[in-house]
Parts: C-alpha cells; structure tokens; sequence
C-alpha cells in the first residue's frame, strides 16, 4: 500500500487506528482452545470486529515465534486474513548486514506480503537499505520508543552533532529513503518530543505505540504530532484486544476501537 | 551451555571456531535440491563435516524466515541436528518493549532450544534483561558490528560520557548481566578497537563475525581480544560453507574450517 492510498483509507475512514496483534496463549479468553487454533480464531474475530474502525494492523512477531513453527504459519495466515484492504505492519525490528536484510525484506515483504516492516537502526546504512525500493512496501524505523529503556541509550545527546541519538537516526535516515518509504517509530509516552520530532521529519508519517496499557496521551500526540497527511498511525494492542477476557472479547475490542476512531475523528 | 562448559569444549578442541549456518536456496550446490530439503542436506553435510573442529554453530534466522514457514521448521530440524554437544546461537537480532522480548526469549531458548541468542541494544534495559536469568542461556548483544553501517552510529561519542554509543553500550550492559550469560558481538573488521573493548569488558566471550568474506584478520583480533579463558567465538560463514559450489562442498568446508582450527590452535 502506497502513501496516497494509506492516506485515503484515513480519511475514508475518519481513523489512524493501527490495531496490534500481540497475542498471548495465557490471555485468550477462557472459552478458546489454548492453541494456535484458539490464537488464530481469535485474531479473525478480532479483526472482523475492528476492520472498518482502524486502517492498519500490527502483528509482533514475537508473540507468533515464541508459538515455535505453528505460530509462524498462525503469523502468516492472521496476515492472509486480514486481506489487501490494511496497512499490515510486521513488527519484527529486524536489522542485520546487507546480504542478511536483504533475506528479511524478501521474507516479510514477499514470503509474508506485508506492506512494512519495523527495522532496528543501530548497524547503520546497509542494515536499513536493503529494505527500501520496493513499490508500495515500507520500512518503519525505531527512533524514539515507547520503553522505560529508551532513555538507556536513544535520548542520549552526541558530542560532534550536539543532538540526541534518536534525532540523529532520523536525520541520517532521511538520506536513505523518503516520506514514501520511511516512517518513523515514536513512542506516545514522550509527547512533548513529537515538537523534535516533526522538526526532523516533518513530512513521514510516524508509528506511535505506547497509547493505551502504556499510557501514552492520543491528544497530546496529535497536537504536537499531527501533519497536513495526518502523518500518524496510533497503535493499540493490549487496550482493544483484552478488553474482555469473556465470551464477549471481539465486542468489547469493536467498542474500545470504536472510542478511539470517535476521539481520532474529533482530532482530524 | 554454561560458561565453564564452554570453556572446557575450547580447550578440548582447540578451537573457538563458531561456523555460520546462512544459506540460501541460491547457493546451494548444484547437484542439490533447491527447496528446504536441500537446505537440511547441505546444513546436515556441513554440520557433520565441522562438529569436531568448531565448538558453535551460528544459524542467522533472516536465511530460514526468508524461506517462510517452511524456513522455521528448517531451522528448528537444524538445530536439533547439531546437538547439545555445540553452543548454538541464534542470530536474531532481537530486541523490543518488556513483554515482547520475554515472548522472544520463549521462542529461542525454549521452543527453539538455543543456548543464545544475539539482541539490539537499541530499546535499552528492559528489552534486553528479559532474555537474562535462563541457566545456561546467553545474551549475545550487538555492541560494535563488522558492517561498513557500524560508523553510522555505535562509533559516535556521546556528549557527556565522552565515549563513543558501543562503549556506552558495554558498560550499562555490564550492569544488567555478567560474565556467565552475557557476551558481545565485535566485528573483526575492527581489530584495533579490541583493546578498547577489552577495558570495558575484560571478562567477557565475545562473539566475532568479519573474519572470512568480509575481510577480517584472525590474528589481529587474537592479539588484542583474547583473555584467559579465551573469551572470543570466531565466526565464519560463507568461507566455510561456500568454500565449493560442486558435490565436494562439504569436505571442501571442512578443510576450510580444518585451516581456521589450526590457526586457532597456534594462538592458544
């Protein structure tokens, strides 16, 4: 999916809800089977109830792996499901040398159909390029996470540049692809830098995790981080799909999303 | 593998050679199948021929997911075939928010049975101390890559610590694990910052790749990064596996990591 396609299903829609699909076999609701087959119905349901609420959604490969081989096909056929219609982000954070990213873009890009990817930048150039160029796919590059632990290291200030590292990856990033390509990771939980942020990216459209179990403030994001294209993608993960842990989850997932397209619709 | 394992497996073969298990459908010898069973027979040739020259095997998840679900159980089959007579590391490059590398963690030291696996320092504390904790599991944490992207940014000096992001790195590392389940990736593409990684980390294994297709020297690295436990897994990919493209590949490979034992031999 292009740029002026995501940007149409956002207006269409009057929504930049990105709905995350992190799956856990300990959280599913009692009443499912406690295996890929429960984690599978689960996702369906929940993306039948959230389709025309959100315009992306955003597996993490994590919660699929750590099902061993099985949740590699549960990650691929939750894909499959979801359809052409979404802006389908894997969450993966990946990042190696050339020829090795190169073998990630062509499994997630191609193996999987995704149309992004979230790619860690702390090796550098040919760790990111390799999945640039690519018509219609993304890369989605970590700046400024949503995480006690990007203090540890992102928000530390660089003597030569006199600017934080996560300032830094962005303007260096900005040479290696374009608002076509590139977005950025910006974790709701540090709204007062959406300022910094838009002063270096003004024009990419940015992934904001971290509103919802991780407390991050949606109006705050979007006072300070909101562009001409909307520019935003707010992710949710554990706010909608745990709404209920009874029979009723895909319900209580639709009403949750629902507040949030209602609070996004207010902001556009 | 605990650390004294690890040590004894070195000292009982002479070698801390760790063989790279990247291959792609591409490469494969020709008189072989160009699907994932081709793969298992050549890791399964390549594996018999090297076990008794090298203590590691290193497979780069980025060759088995670009393979798709198939790639998964590939790699699974692959690692049960090496052992647990070989530290076997995954190099996944893993790393995001507290719950998520927790899945991670899952996936690789149980589901997938690793006894490491290499994380992004990026996200900070607490995507990285979720993968610490597990009796004879290992963190292998990027510190300085051996890609030409490591100058982008590891090697820029942080404005008030006056060292440079892969030190800053090793040092607030050392604080979250230790000798006995943490050890650091410095490529060999960098032989004479050893020593400076040896300040910050005396003590620990370090995990080096650039030593073969990218050019590394072996005896630089020695010279500066060896400690007395030996402390360094050399690793080697395509020199190894590569070393011939006909039916002879697998004892061609085992020449080659035949060379680098005696090398490594003449340096203990």
């Amino acid at each position: 999916m292009n740029r002026t396609q995501l940007v149409q299903e956002i207006k269409k829609k009057k929504s930049f809800l990105c709905v995350g699909l992190d799956v856990e076999l300990a959280k599913l609701p009692e009443h499912l089977p406690k295996d890929v087959h429960g984690i599978l119905q689960f996702n369906k349901e929940i993306i039948d109830a959230t389709r025309e609420l959100c315009v992306a959604y955003k597996p993490n490969l994590a919660f699929y792996e750590a099902l061993g081989v099985e949740g590699w096909a549960l990650f691929h056929e939750t894909v499959q499901y979801i359809g052409d219609q979404h802006f389908v982000i894997a969450d993966a954070k990946r990042g190696d040398i050339g020829n090795t990213s190169r073998m990630y873009a062509e499994a997630f890009f191609h193996k999987m159909n995704c149309d992004a990817i979230t790619v860690a930048p702390y090796m550098g150039a040919d760790s990111v390029q390799p999945f640039l160029g690519f018509e219609g796919k993304w890369v989605v590059l970590l700046a400024l996470t949503s995480n006690p632990g990007s203090s540890d290291f992102q928000q530390r200030i660089l003597q030569e540049e006199g600017i934080a590292l996560f300032e830094k990856v962005i303007q260096t990033a900005n040479t290696w692809g374009s608002p076509q390509d590139t977005m950025y990771v910006v974790g709701a939980t540090h709204p007062a830098l959406f300022t910094t942020i838009r002063k270096w990216a003004p024009e990419h459209f940015l992934l904001v995790p971290g509103v919802g179990a991780q407390g991050g403030d949606l109006e705050a994001v979007c006072e300070n981080g909101m562009n001409s294209d909307v520019g935003l993608l707010i992710n949710a993960s554990r706010s909608i799909i745990y709404a209920s842990s009874g029979p009723d989850f895909a319900q209580k997932a639709a009403e949750e999303a629902l507040k949030m397209q209602q609070a996004m619709e207010k902001l556009l």
